[in-house]
């Protein structure tokens, strides 16, 4: 019997940026499949880039398939405002995958840094570095936001692996 | 000819409840069409209530073909994971609209209720109040979202009154 991949979407989104990396976990080994960031015009309003987030995201689970999407638990250090635009971001992005019956799945950023580098308090160009080192990529990813995306994909990879482990499936991953 | 009528669609969202209120405006006269909510079961989780905020608003929209949505300004007076919670669920409401290619109008609350009851500091049991005489209706309008959203769509339609007149197309509204 073939065993199951997964391939997961990970999203950083953002309404300028919006960073999206797709991985294939496969028996254990994890491969990258696609990176990059969906960036709407800046002259565009709000509203427009919202709908080309969604639209975005929409044609990333159309070609992909992806089984389930990882975005960072809402983080509240920013004031209100920039909460206000990350909430319809973030919403534009997870719209498309729960329309399509994808499971959404939130890790904070510490939990991320912690899977990929082995430290919660890693830097963004230590995340960065070491995301690029565990998909064996010649070039740097960029933008920042494709790195990002790709960690909390990758941590929750790490998640369904330690899942199976602790249910005893791990033949299954 | 027959005289354009435009069908506004008002939004109020929230989390728990989304309040929409539907209303025409055909020859200078303004009718209900329809009004009510949106009340998500409490025991899903946010993103599951945020698609159904998504699809019930899709569903009003195929249902009255509304040619624009009325959804009041960012407003910033709550803390950051409020404003997060609101940003998600409006995007889910004006996503449905965009993705139409209906048109977007924001209106400070003060607006609408300076529209509906010739106050900007009118208490929500006013606007609530005379939006049920405005629109002619024997019945209190509840929830008080509906009420909201109803006010927004009317404030809405004011402004359509009034662009055409500074326009000298009065004949036309």
């Amino acid at each position: 019997m073939k065993k199951k991949a997964h391939i997961i979407l990970g999203i950083d989104p953002g309404t300028r940026i919006t960073g999206y990396g797709i991985i294939k976990l496969d028996s254990g080994v994890i491969s990258p499949v696609d990176f990059g960031c969906i960036k709407p015009p800046p002259k565009y309003d709000l509203q427009q880039r919202y709908l080309i987030i969604f639209e975005g995201v929409e044609e990333l689970i159309n070609k992909y398939e992806p089984s389930s999407l990882a975005v960072e638990t809402q983080f509240m250090q920013k004031n209100a405002q920039s909460a206000f635009k990350i909430g319809m971001a973030r919403a534009s992005a997870t719209l498309a995958a729960s329309k399509k019956g994808i499971s959404i799945h939130e890790y904070a950023p510490k939990k991320a840094k912690l899977a990929v580098v082995g430290s919660g308090s890693a830097s963004k160009e230590q995340v960065q570095k070491m995301m690029q080192k565990i998909l064996g990529l010649k070039e740097m990813i960029k933008p920042q936001d494709a790195a990002d995306a790709l960690a909390l994909a990758f941590c929750h990879a790490h998640q369904i692996q330690f899942e199976q482990r602790i249910k005893g499936k791990h033949a299954y991953v």
